[in-house]
């Protein structure tokens, strides 16, 4: 059995990656796993423990950070973020793709410690569509949308580190753009030519 | 209007390569063209000039070779193949994506001129299911199709120079796999970030 593949999907705050992660899910036909996060921040109406977050404290996440038990991890609007390794290791070992979709600072570490990771920038239909988006969500102040439209626009300048871009006008078509993806990197000849050359090869004895 | 993407179809003789780019022609939602190829084969029963091949005498194709007129262009079983320069680039410029099906000696020479290009390996299921196609094409003798056996096996050896590899099992399947790597080839940030960035930094003039 093939190893499987790590995808990062990133991208501002507010572009949707939560959406176009839960239409992935919903899709037939994949191995995906999704990579839960911890975080410090306080849970979201609806939000599950184990299933859209780890919550933890602060005192929890610092341990984790001592431990190295995080591939990544990120302070966003004060809280922290993080990916714990163990969970990703193991699924990709069990032949799963799994996804992570985390903040850019974030990817960013990512991509040192794992640049066999294929990463997916997911980019706003426009600033106005994504300020739009962030009031829509209701759950930040005026201020924090600010700060947050003005990561973004740096966060624009951080696309070329990223094999993919995807621009999310629908959530059906980035689900579509990124299923394409995932299913052209399991073409990619690094993965496929030790099967096909052992193969000929018993066929030669 | 952004520049297309060439991409190189090859493989052994015998894998199917015509009969899976038949395949990719037939399905809509495409901006394909097929670079036709010149050869100084026999035209098979049924071939077109212009649209299956441009028949060249060996004369007209050495002239071609010299005028620097051919990206790529090889001997194979005694008969030279090679792809038009212009209509390529022609077609590039225009936006539409070019597919180039060859031989593997031809592809190694796109690889050197055009390293952009993307590549595409179309590998047999088996050597027994390749020698099986050979024969039932009926337009070659025992002795032709042995070498061309011999010479598939060091094909596959080259395989690693491709971006990726696709197994010709059906021909449906072939062809669902190569308009998965067009859709996500185009996705490449390399593609995408200029017209993002643009567009951002209008909205914030």
């Amino acid at each position: 059995m093939s190893r499987g593949i790590l995808f990062v999907l990133s991208g501002p705050s507010g572009v949707g990656k939560g959406t176009v992660r839960a239409e992935l899910f919903s899709r037939a036909n994949h191995k995906l796993v999704y990579s839960v996060s911890a975080t410090t921040r306080i849970a979201r109406k609806g939000e599950v423990e184990g299933v859209d977050y780890f919550f933890k404290t602060q005192e929890e996440f610092e341990k984790m950070i001592a431990n190295r038990a995080l591939i990544e991890y990120a302070q966003f609007v004060g809280n922290y973020y993080g990916t714990p390794l163990d969970y990703v290791e193991k699924m990709l070992d069990e032949g799963q793709d799994v996804i992570l979709e985390i903040e850019v600072q974030g990817a960013t570490q990512v991509k040192r410690l794992l640049p066999e990771a294929v990463f997916i920038f997911l980019a706003p239909p426009s600033l106005k569509e994504l300020r739009r988006r962030l009031v829509g969500r209701g759950t930040e102040d005026t201020e924090v949308i600010s700060g947050r439209i003005n990561t973004a626009i740096r966060e624009l300048f951080l696309m070329s580190e990223y094999d993919y871009t995807v621009i999310n006008d629908t959530v059906e078509q980035a689900a579509d753009k990124i299923i394409a993806i995932i299913k052209a990197e399991h073409l990619r000849t690094k993965y496929i030519e030790s099967t096909i050359r052992e193969r000929i090869m018993e066929e030669l004895v």
